[in-house]
């Protein structure tokens, strides 16, 4: 057996099920377009099943990983830590964008899997975007903003080029999988948190030295 | 035949849509729900597939209705223009969200239905938030900011809560379902717009008057 086989069966999972849908997808498709023997795949995963769920997890895991450590950044300030924690976001997305299509995608359905995600891993992602929107409002760098609708505004700015890609593409032009996309759509991002959630303080403060 | 049996047809379709997905969904399944004939959907749609484009120009037409309502007020300002703009469209989506969803998720497949949507109508309402934004920074209502990056950000805001409907309700606890709903999240666009797109001319005014 290959010593990096796991990692060219998901990737030739992900490519078949973001092309041909997961139900459209059979083990020997995977099996032949990975170059691996059927049998591997059962010895990795046992079955299809067992694969999607890898992916869930593979994805997941490492997104956390990227918000917390953005997130370590509290005690700098909750503008400065937020931004950091979209960046990483970004980056890893950016990284990882068929995996990260097919994930955001397969978020949308209501299934057994996306309720024990969600349970999991979002409620821990809540709880870290809670934490910085709240201590924002308690030191006044954030103005006083529902935090939940903060919360499901800035998840629909990190998700949006990554499930809209052929969108993103074909009607705007902008392209998520050049390098330089996750640099510039963060700037974008920092501009909503600056305009949006940040209060004016610094406009005043400028105001007042101008004049 | 019935008067509204058209109308029952697409209505039981999106649901058996959404909850068995399109391919998982059979046109007996549909005739069942309805409790019409099979023979009614084939003289009305002819197959599965009709009724699915049949899905996707109902909704467009719509959609692109609310948005020209709102664009015929641009020369009450950019501001205020895309501020009814946003506001038709968050209350037709929330007022027709099941269609919605399953429409949201279907675009964000590569399919010849999808492509052909796009050069339609995604190419109308994307000249209307050009034109909007591009008058906008003209007038110097708004910053000189990246049109397109901007679309691409309004985009994501619009649609977030109706794709994702599940993580909304259960993670956030936010009901995109109930009446309030489109007025709350039009307000919270409203504060998008007035903080990312819009110069700080007024802030600064307002200081001034201030001191």
């Amino acid at each position: 057996m290959r010593k990096n086989s796991k990692a060219a069966i998901i990737d030739a999972a992900i490519y078949l099920f973001n092309t041909k849908g997961f139900n459209g997808t059979s083990v020997r498709d995977i099996a032949a377009r990975a170059d691996v023997n059927a049998a591997n795949i059962s010895y990795y995963f046992q079955n299809k099943n067992g694969l999607l769920e890898n992916c869930f997890t593979v994805f997941f895991e490492s997104y956390l990983k990227e918000l917390e450590q953005g997130f370590a950044f509290l005690e700098y300030g909750s503008e400065y830590c937020l931004n950091a924690m979209v960046g990483n976001v970004l980056r890893y997305q950016c990284e990882n964008i068929q995996l990260t299509r097919f994930i955001l995608r397969e978020m949308t359905i209501d299934s057994q899997v996306v309720r024990e995600i969600m349970s999991t891993y979002h409620v821990k992602e809540r709880y870290m975007f809670k934490k910085v929107l709240e201590t924002g409002i308690e030191k006044g760098e954030f103005k006083k903003h529902s935090v939940l609708y903060s919360i499901l505004q800035l998840k629909g700015l990190l998700q949006m080029p990554f499930l809209n890609t052929h969108y993103v593409t074909e009607v705007l032009h902008v392209l998520p999988h050049e390098k330089y996309f996750a640099d510039k759509y963060s700037d974008e991002i920092s501009q909503w948190i600056k305009g949006t959630l940040c209060t004016d303080q610094q406009v005043h403060q400028k105001m007042l030295i101008n004049i």
